[in-house]
C-alpha cells in the first residue's frame, strides 16, 4: 500500500504539522508548508529545507487549532480542487461537522489524529519522528478510497501504527486518556501556588513527572477541551465524587489503602506499548566549570575525537562554580570520547546507559 | 564536620533502611539490618554483605513503617542505651509524639526524613545512590549535640543534602508536594476502570507519566496519608472546590484556558534539581547541520560573543540531515548572540523567551 504522495500541502506550522513535514522530507517527499504567521512559516521553511515545487498538492493536511480550521477550509478546497484532504486535531466530532457546513465534500477528507505530541509547540519543537510507532487514529467512515489510501500513506511515510476508529468513540476515549490526565496535571498544578519556598524545594520526582504536562499550552488546550466538553463532562464528575468519598473518609485507614489500591489496579490497565521511540543513549558526565568558553573547548574535544553528541542537559544553580553537563552518544563514541577527555585533564566520570 | 560512624543499627529492611544500608557499606562502616520480616532482613543482609560487628551501635534508625516504630522504640532503647536516634519517616509530628510517650528521651532522637523514594518498595528495590543531592529533612529542635551530629553525618555519608524544617512546617510542605501529589494520581489512575481496551490502547506519555506514581505500595500509604490527615484534609478540600469551579465553567473557552494557564504557572514554581529558584531565559533557535564538527563550531562563536550558554536542548532524528539546537540565555546574551551568529551566516531565528 503506498499511494504516490508526490507534494504534500500542510496548513499550519506548529508541532504537529512540522513534525508530519519533516517526516516528509526525509522521504524525499515535496512540502509546502504555509502559516498565518510569517515567522513560524519561515522557521518550518528553514528547519525542512524546502525546494519549491509546482506540482499541485495531492494531500493537502489542515494542521492548525480546530478553531482555525472553519477559516482556511473553504479557501484551501477552492485552490486545490482535485487533492485529498485530511486533519490531524485532537477532537474529531466537532470537525466533521465543521467540513460539513463548507464546500469541500465529505467524502474527500479523512479526519485522523496522530496520538502523538510534546508538552512544548511549535516548530522549534518539531522532530521528524514524533509519530514513529505511535497510534495515528482515522475515521474511514463515508470517505472516499483516493482520499482514504492518501490518508493511510501519509500515516506509513511518518512511521504511524493506523487504528481505525469511529469519531465518536475517539472522542469519548481521547476524553478519559488525555484531557482528563490534562485537566488532573493542571488542578495539582495550581495547588502549588500560596505554598513557601522552603516547602516547593522539597519536591521530587513524583511532583515532576504529575505535573509535567500542566506546562501545555492554554490556548491549544483551550480550544481540544472546547471542542470535547460534552464527552469531558460525565468524566470530570464521577472524578469529583469520587474525590468527596476520600475527603469523607481520610480519617479511616483501610478506606485510604484501598483507594490507593484501586489506583494501583487502574494504573496497571495502561498497556506497555506504543511508548515513544526509545532511543538507546549511553550517558557521559563531565564536570565543567560554570563559565563562557567551556562548553566551546568541550565541544572541541567532541569534534577532535570526530564523535556525534546525540543530546545533552546541563545541571547547575545559580552561584556554583561547577555544573555537571550530560552528553548522551553512541557507546562506542561514548568510549572514545572518555578516554579522549580523561587523556586532556578533563573531570569526565563513568558512562552509563 | 565528620562524626567518626563506626556500627549502624537500621531497624527495617525497606526501600530506605536497605538503601542507607548499601550506602553506608559503600563508605565501609559497619551496619547491623533488623527486620521483623526473617526473610526481608536475610535479603537485606545478603545485599549488603555485612560481616558481624561486635561493637555497640552508634546510630540507630528507625526505618519502619510509622505504625510500627512504637512497638520497636522501647526495646531499641534499652538494648542501646547510649547510642543516637533517628528515623526516616515522612511524616514527623506523628513520630515526635510517639517517642514521647516512651522511655525514649526527645533530646536522644533526631527526626529526619529523606526526601527519596521509589514507586517499588522493599528492600530488593533499594540503591545506594538513592538518596544522592537530595534533600533531607531534620529538626534539630531540643535535640543533643552528639546526636544531630551523628544524624548529619549519616545525611553526608548517604549524598543528602541536608535541610532543617520544624516538624509541623514539614508536614505541611509534605502534604502539599508529596502526598496531593499520590492522591491526585491514584484518582486518575482510579478513573481507567471500565475502559474500553480501545482506548486504553492510545495511552501516551502524558497519562503514563501523570499516573506513575499511582503503582505506589497501598500500605505505605495508608501509613503515611493517615498519620498526616490534618494537614493533608484542607489541601484536598480546596483541589475539590477548584475541580467543582472547572465543571461549572467546562463550556467557558475563557475559564479554561485560564485554568491551563494557572496550572503553567504553578508548574513553574517547581525549582530546577538543585532546589535553586527557577530562572528566566530567553531561547534561540539554531538550525544546524547533524554532522560531528557543527556543536564545536557554533560553541566557539558563543565564546567569541563572550556569552554564557545557560542550558540547551538538541532536536533531531536519527537520519534527518538538520538538527535544531536550542541556546538558553540570559535576554541581553541572546541579542548579542543573535546578531553574531546571523553575521557569521548561521541558521538562527528569532528568540522567544
Amino acid at each position: 500500500m503506498s499511494a504516490p504522495l508526490h507534494h504534500v500541502r500542510i496548513v499550519g506550522a506548529g508541532l504537529i504539522g512540522t513534525s508530519i513535514g519533516l517526516a516528509l522530507r526525509k522521504r524525499d517527499i515535496a512540502v509546502t508548508m504555509v502559516d498565518s504567521s510569517d515567522a513560524a512559516q519561515a522557521l518550518a521553511q528553514d528547519l525542512l529545507n524546502i525546494p519549491a515545487s509546482q506540482r499541485p498538492a495531492d494531500l493537502v493536511i489542515f494542521a492548525l487549532p480546530i478553531s482555525a480550521i472553519s477559516s482556511v477550509i473553504e479557501n484551501e478546497y477552492l485552490q486545490n480542487l482535485n487533492a485529498t484532504f485530511i486533519d490531524i486535531s485532537s477532537v474529531k466530532v466537532k470537525v466533521i461537522n465543521e467540513v460539513k457546513s463548507s464546500s469541500l465534500p465529505a467524502s474527500r477528507f479523512l479526519p485522523t489524529h496522530p496520538m502523538a505530541g510534546r508538552e512544548v509547540g511549535g516548530a522549534q519543537s518539531a522532530r521528524g519522528d514524533l509519530f514513529q510507532d505511535r497510534p495515528w487514529i482515522y475515521d474511514p467512515d463515508g470517505v472516499d478510497g483516493d482520499v482514504l489510501r492518501n490518508g493511510l500513506a501519509l500515516i506509513e511515510l511518518c512511521g504511524g501504527h493506523p487504528v481505525a476508529l469511529a469519531s465518536q468513540a475517539h472522542d469519548e476515549a481521547v476524553a478519559a486518556i488525555s484531557h482528563l490526565p490534562q485537566l488532573l496535571a493542571s488542578l495539582l498544578a495550581r495547588s502549588l501556588h500560596g505554598l513557601q519556598p522552603s516547602a516547593l524545594d522539597l519536591a521530587g520526582a513524583g511532583l515532576r513527572d504529575t505535573t509535567r504536562i500542566a506546562g501545555s499550552d492554554p490556548k491549544l488546550w483551550r480550544e481540544i477541551l472546547s471542542a470535547n466538553n460534552q464527552a469531558l463532562l460525565p468524566l470530570l464528575k464521577a472524578v469529583s465524587v469520587d474525590l468527596s468519598d476520600l475527603i469523607a473518609h481520610l480519617d479511616d485507614p483501610d478506606f485510604i489503602e484501598k483507594f490507593i489500591e484501586g489506583g494501583n489496579s487502574g494504573r496497571n490497565l495502561i498497556p506497555g506499548k506504543h511508548g515513544g521511540v526509545a532511543r538507546k543513549y549511553t550517558y557521559l558526565p563531565v564536570v565543567i566549570e560554570d563559565k563562557p568558553g567551556q562548553l566551546a573547548a568541550l565541544f572541541d574535544l567532541c569534534a577532535e575525537a570526530g564523535v556525534n553528541v546525540e543530546d545533552l542537559s546541563i545541571e547547575h544553580s545559580p552561584e556554583q562554580f561547577t555544573g555537571l553537563i550530560t552528553l548522551a552518544l553512541s557507546s562506542s563514541d561514548a568510549d572514545t570520547l572518555y578516554n579522549h577527555l580523561l587523556k586532556s585533564g578533563w573531570r569526565v566520570h563513568e558512562a552509563r546507559s
